[in-house]
């Protein structure tokens, strides 16, 4: 388990931008799961973070001075970029959010990594059709809530497992989940799963990974899809990740089960903001955010994460 | 596992056909892994065998007697019939062998049954490409023998593993396997498939489960597919299968796993047979068979399949 002790603030002077770049005032950074994977060294699919280096990630932030004809002071951008409360950018790798169109931590959320990877996930590899019976685990957070709300409209059944009966009534009241499951509370997650999903699991969109993930896949039904987005139950974990193998259930189900890294469909970004913008100004698309104040807290509100404290997104208003 | 004294050979009366129906003398049983798992009780993608009722498979046989115009005495046909010397069956549920196009048990193996699992599940699972790395496991089996075959056929590095240096031999010298292992005596295997494979697997045919493909599955590259076809290490496992979980690689490396059942593809079966019917006359498509002559055996050959006793296509001879 990542501590606190494990991360360090340091005050610096303020940098000056160069032609070309923008110094950005951070307004909001964005927490997520992957994070915690970036604090292990070893190959992964996104670079270790290095032991006394500025972590990175999504930030918006507010253009404070321009070197560059593509920003103005005032505009509003979103970009990877270090958690600093002020830096320097280049301007190749900021993007305009609109602050008119939507409220501008949506660019964390709904509207930005976390809702392509719904999108994406969902649509591309689960290829959700009508009546099908859609099991979501993390079904809380940032990506989960919007994999239920989409499942929705494409009018599935929709399973949500989170943590706690807070998170599940609003999964049920806000966003027409059709049933949940408290997997902290629960004694057999496997039965409580059988009945909510009498015809089996078409397909399970799977942010967890680990024991609750173990029982889904023993539902699952003729031609499933398993869509793995993420594990959050092991990324703190010591011990090895052992569990039932599933080549046996995909065989005698001719399931499929598929991983997939949001990067692998940036060609398709704009495709997906889009249509989640599209289903937003319809009032199709909800969403929950966590907000922690104070540039000092980002290291408690990532760390939450794996303590299952956040409804929704996570963010931290620094500026 | 299974044993001998799971079988009994009884004798009756040969039965006569209705109208509609044809006599057949059986000249070749098929011996496959899967009916290993039809012993099981359960629900799994074909019936179980009920005890003391006759095994059913994939059958040669020739015409005795027949009251349907479809058939003559003395035709050759296949169909999945009754382990038993003579047998009644209808003549909708035969089909004819030529046996001048392939040596009749051909329509057991190459080009029937196991030829089809090898053409559909390497070719529209495993989409390979050229130049692409292919692992088989059961390579020296009659499916795996033919993946690595079209593998070869599509440009691939094909790495068997088979359980003996004959069977590797016969791969390597016969098949034009690239490299193989011998998963008996390799004291690591995955450290000899990693020298196999210097840029990791990008297609996975998997006919063993368990340990081999833990090994496997920890070498992936980007986008690998797996394709579970067999289960052969786990037929008859009495411990609950349990290894390694597969999700974390799926993730990091944006790949599938995907089981599958010929029968999935029945309404292609055509186009399947037609092209391995070409490649086989064209030279490009080799097989083995392993015959255990005498039906009274037939028990025998069908538990030394879980031995690994074979070479390619496993058959009994009766007729």
């Amino acid at each position: 388990m990542a501590r606190l002790e494990d991360f360090r603030i340091e005050e610096l002077e303020v940098p000056q931008p160069k032609d070309g770049e923008v110094l950005v005032l951070t307004l909001y950074l964005s927490v997520d799961p992957y994070m915690r994977s970036r604090m292990n060294a070893g190959k992964s699919y996104v670079p270790p973070f290095e032991v006394n280096e500025v972590i990175t990630g999504g930030v918006v932030g507010e253009v404070v001075e321009s070197r560059s004809p593509a920003f103005q002071p005032g505009d509003i951008v979103m970009g990877y970029l270090g958690w600093q409360v002020y830096q320097v950018a280049r301007s190749e790798d900021l993007r305009k959010v609109d602050p008119k169109l939507a409220p501008v931590t949506t660019a964390l959320g709904v509207l930005g990594m976390p809702g392509l990877t719904a999108y994406f996930g969902l649509l591309d590899i689960g290829k959700p059709k009508a009546d099908e019976t859609v099991v979501v685990s993390g079904a809380a957070g940032a990506v989960g809530m919007t994999v239920c709300q989409i499942a929705k409209i494409k009018g599935c059944r929709v399973v949500g497992i989170a943590g706690s009966d807070d998170k599940n009534e609003y999964l049920e009241h806000e966003l027409w989940v059709d049933k949940t499951i408290n997997y902290k509370t629960e004694p057999d997650i496997r039965g409580a799963l059988k009945t909510a999903c009498p015809t089996g699991v078409d397909i399970y969109f799977d942010n967890v990974g680990g024991h609750i993930s173990d029982a889904v896949t023993t539902l699952i039904s003729k031609q499933a899809r398993s869509v793995i987005c993420g594990q959050i139950s092991l990324y703190n974990l010591e011990k090895p990740d052992v569990g039932p193998r599933v080549q046996r259930y995909l065989l005698v189900k001719s399931a499929l089960m598929q991983g997939f890294i949001i990067t692998d469909y940036a060609a398709r970004f704009g495709e997906g903001v889009n249509r989640l913008g599209q289903w937003f100004k319809e009032g199709k698309l909800k969403y929950a955010e966590n907000i922690v104040e104070g540039f000092e807290n980002a290291p408690r509100a990532l760390l939450g994460l794996f303590l299952g404290e956040n409804l929704g997104k996570q963010l931290v208003k620094v500026g």
